[in-house]
């Protein structure tokens, strides 16, 4: 089931150690292929200062490959195929993703529903009734599976339509009682993953999985969630990719409101129902933004050694943009690329949010 | 106590049937004093095609003024002395206000907590603690002495300073359960009324009434409403005034929290505590508008008849704002106004908020 021809190149680079989605696409807009990016990842992280990563073996990317078969799963390839496309527009878009049910639910517009996992019955209930709702109308429900109010968003949209974006395998079940949903979800609706078949989630999977489904659906709900949340990440990370935000409102009375209420204080649209909802994403269906790729077709720089010093003398603990690194570095936009990236492959630096570096404390 | 020279002739105006606050308005500004005004009310209503109103009598005038000296309360005349100087710069701000009690709290910033009469025990106890919260900031509490929101509101400022805008005489206790409420803040804060003591108030008075709250306060704070209630006619009052309206929200599950989410949605700020008000507040205080007064200082202009009856020709059952009018007569803006003058005072036309008029059902 898996078409992409030079798919295990590009699963070995995005399994290989310190290779995030940035430095991923950067090496395919430089190298024009994964297979070629592997070849010169050794001299590029040397150039960098550091020890070459571990390139991921060739073996583990052929059975992950057949597991995922094994699954009756399949990979989409960010800007190929069936990827979706809005996904792709993230700036830190996963390069692959593992899919197992119907992926015609990515035809329809989408929409998140998150909250919190400790949600009031009451939370759940219109969480619940809100995805059917929408699922009436047409929309795809996005969520996370996880307890309370992501449960309740699925279950609602079981009939019409739903994905859900595991942090871990698409086959391992967290929390366990999740089992039979995601079962029924992996024909019924969709189960995605940019992580191996098999993996338990780990705590930094959980924000990971967050902008998978910010970036998927036009805009995202949130229906009760404490201040600090994993949902509140999932908004920030939609109106940062320029989706809209919409929180349920509660009472003040109430301590699982006061996540949903500092939202809207904060700018995001109180939703009551399915029609505030769909009166907010109806502009935005169809708007697909093409994908942002700053290094597609950047010249073949070679950075001079003294470009090199100049870049890495501005680099600190805070993350700057690196637009101002070029403009401080009085250096051609596609040489501190270059260097970003040797510094990056040599496990030097950080990527943030908002095409942001800093250098990583040793 | 009452100390305006010309009271008595201020009183006869404002109480003569069928002249607004924005009829003498114009009229002082054109003949200089209420006393002149009174001599040419006749003429005036003459021309505009209708029956001279029958002006107060100075008998009953004179007892109002007896009755107010009685309770120990006094006349505000707007624009003057202690007459509250947001509250002026509405455009229909009562030209007469009766006060009882400590008028030094117009000198602290005043923020309207408003609310359902039915509204939940949780609500209730929350404008209480909103209103002590804020009292406690040196912000004087505004509200309606109603039941609910308004009492709650009014009992949590008791100490710190509150102001009550009585519907009908600021000794008519309603609901007759305020009586112990209203007494109380005849000395300890301050209680308000357009109308004449011993008025019961009609249904009418009650959005008079909350147009005082509104011009009273920096921002007026919704707690519990529901939709169409006259909570939102406060807070309509409040925006078009240009001050904050801000509301509380509270689930979509809660038929109470209807009124307060739709504001939210409709650009409320949403407050979930005194910091969030006082945060929204702290802009206005101390920033006080000059009474608007299109008419001061305009020429005595006589209207022809010809414009006469292009100006009546122009007007219908619809409200449209005279500034229009101005335009589609190619009339002067004195002379148009001169002519509304007279159709006002012969009972023709209704004036309406945002400077509109309308031709009145014969």
């Amino acid at each position: 089931m898996s078409t992409a021809p030079d798919l295990i190149d590009r699963l070995r680079l995005i399994r290989t150690p310190g290779i995030g989605p940035m430095a991923y696409r950067q090496l395919i807009a430089r190298f024009g292929s994964a297979g070629a990016a592997l070849e010169a990842i050794p001299d590029l992280a040397r150039r960098g200062g550091g020890q070459p990563p571990v390139i991921h073996p060739r073996r583990l990317a052929e059975e992950e490959i057949a597991s995922v078969d094994r699954l009756g799963a399949r990979f989409l390839v960010a800007g190929e195929g069936l990827y979706p496309r809005l996904l792709a527009a993230l700036e830190h878009a996963p390069p692959l993703l593992i899919a197992k049910g119907r992926l015609e639910l990515f035809e329809r517009p989408q929409v998140a529903i998150v909250g919190a996992r400790n949600a009031s019955a009451a939370a759940c209930r219109f969480a619940r009734g809100l995805a059917r709702e929408l699922g009436g109308e047409g929309v795809v429900i996005v969520s996370g599976l996880a307890r309370g109010i992501d449960a309740a968003a699925h279950d609602g949209a079981m009939d019409s339509g739903t994905i859900g974006c595991a942090a871990g395998g698409i086959d391992v079940f967290y929390p366990p009682e999740n089992e039979e949903r995601q079962k029924r979800m992996w024909t019924d609706g969709l189960v995605l993953s940019e992580r191996p078949p098999g993996l338990e989630p780990r705590s930094r999977d959980f924000p990971r999985r967050n902008r998978i489904i910010a970036g998927l659906a036009a805009g995202t709900v949130v229906v009760e969630a404490a201040p600090r949340s994993g949902s509140l990440i999932t908004a920030r990370l939609a109106a940062e990719a320029g989706r809209e935000v919409m929180a349920v409102p509660g009472s003040p009375l109430d301590p699982r409101a006061q996540g949903c209420n500092q939202l809207i204080r904060d700018g995001a649209t109180l939703v009551q129902n399915a029609a505030d909802v769909l009166e907010m994403i109806r502009p935005l269906v169809g708007r697909v933004e093409s994908i942002r790729d700053p290094f597609e077709g950047a010249p073949l720089i070679e950075a001079t050694g003294d470009a090199r010093e100049r870049i890495e003398a501005l680099l600190g603990p805070s993350a700057v943009p690196v637009d101002e690194i070029v403009r401080l570095a009085e250096a051609e936009p596609g040489e501190v690329q270059l260097v970003l990236l040797e510094l990056d492959l040599a496990g030097r630096i950080d990527r943030h949010a908002g095409g942001k570096v800093s250098l990583r404390a040793a």
